[in-house]
């Protein structure tokens, strides 16, 4: 008998993926697919078909929050250029209702988030209750670029770790489940994307010439992303390091991610704050 | 031979639609089809073909919002509860990038928001360069349900229609185009709508018991759209009536008038603004 798409995880993405600290992160093949026995066709199917228990769980969110709840989800999608952060957004966060969905791109900050303190734009970004927040990068550059690019001494970024641990600790326990996915993408098919972003005039938006500069930097944002992993990987905001060379896979990774955060949250329908059969005797009388 | 499905728009719905002031309200048919000579399967059929230009359009205003480009678009969607504005967001917003999406459902003021004028939290939902934004509700409110429920005197709401007009052609002339749809539904459509939230235990969240007596004020609310529609309908920021008894229709008007909206702009790719073969050469050789 055929098995069904989802037997083909024989060990579930989050258990696959999740960050144990002192792994080794130069160990991780960007072209694996821990945990899916199947292959491109497979994930591509299972894909379609995790489409509507998704838009349901968020659907069920969006409702508790409409109805007074105050449980919400928010996905950190870090990772270098390329590493295909925007492509997770459109195929996988693109399956639920937008009306449900706060989502937010971290480029340099500007002149009034300069202003503040690293995590003002951060907090005012957080996903309202209901909503399903996501992250196009986030705080963690704060030790990623920040760190490679030395734009802040050494002493200042890593005081940042612990901040970081507590800031999410503090948005865990406001009610917000958070998967926090590190997109690891080989140097190798990093090139190759930026190749075609060079030789298709429809993605020439994509391509910056500081991406060929941040190639030159790929050992030490290597050893910025280790030390990410290894420091905040918490019991409460977990990171996922999922391979991104393969993006069927990557997209694949994050909705049983997704969907896992939000099964978790065991939500079903909110009951009725008013009187059902009055309401429908006023209703019949208006 | 058979008519291609955009052909049974014998009137695009832009022309259809769009609000010619001193018009009676109270004439237009929820049920009727301005425009559309096609049945529901038909209108379900062009809604799906329309996606892959919608998105692409969509995508152009991105790229041009992220190379510097200052344009915009601005759905603004009115309409009594039930009229359809969630499944327009979810239905046809749904069917771009996420990424260039900015959602703004707009309640009853918060404490923060009611200690600044109206338009402040409009002007902050505002849609940044390059992004569709989409207003469920919006500051026309403040001439309907602020009118309906004499929340202002009369003389203060009636300042605004000057107010709102002065605002959005501000809003125009920074770069964003604006589309303004009421979707109106007949009271009766109205009324099965709700009877079905009270039936289904899934949709209880989305019922009120304020709904009911919304139902009661009906004429002071046609009144209010009547008003509205002939006084803030310009050049720069039209509003389109569009009958919502048929939910297939109305998210087909406004899949075409969004369309409309995008292509006004006529955008084509960002030009690469580095030299094309000099990246080539960088990226071989990193």
């Amino acid at each position: 008998m055929a098995k069904k798409p989802e037997q083909l995880w024989t060990t579930p993405a989050g258990d696959a993926l999740r960050w144990v600290p002192g792994t080794d992160l130069s160990a991780l093949d960007p072209a694996a697919t821990p945990g899916w026995t199947g292959d491109r066709s497979d994930g591509e199917k299972l894909l379609a078909a995790r489409a509507p228990e998704l838009a349901d769980l968020q659907q069920r969110l969006y409702a508790h929050g409409r109805t007074g709840g105050d449980r919400s989800v928010l996905l950190v999608l870090e990772g270098l250029d390329t590493a295909g952060k925007g492509g997770i957004v459109r195929h996988v966060v693109g399956m639920v209702d937008p009306q449900g969905v706060m989502h937010r791109a971290f480029g340099v900050p500007t002149q009034e988030e300069k202003e503040h303190g690293y995590l003002w734009r951060v907090r005012n970004a957080l996903p309202r209750p209901g909503h399903l927040g996501v992250f196009d990068r986030s705080h963690h550059e704060q030790v990623l670029v920040v760190r490679v690019d030395r734009l802040e001494p050494e002493k200042t970024w890593r005081a940042h770790y612990d901040e970081l641990n507590e800031f999410e600790a503090e948005v865990a326990a406001s009610g917000t489940v958070i998967v926090k996915v590190a997109l690891i993408v080989s140097a190798a098919e990093q090139k190759r994307r930026l190749a075609e972003r060079l030789d298709r005039p429809d993605k020439y938006w994509k391509y910056d010439p500081s991406d060929v500069d941040v190639r030159h930097q790929l050992p030490q944002y290597m050893a910025a992303y280790q030390e990410l992993l290894d420091r905040t990987s918490t019991q409460v905001a977990p990171w996922y390091a999922v391979p991104a060379d393969r993006k069927w896979y990557a997209r694949l990774a994050v909705t049983e991610l997704l969907t896992g955060a939000l099964r978790s949250l065991d939500l079903g329908w909110p009951p009725a704050r008013f009187d059902v059969e009055a309401e429908k005797a006023r209703l019949a009388a208006s």
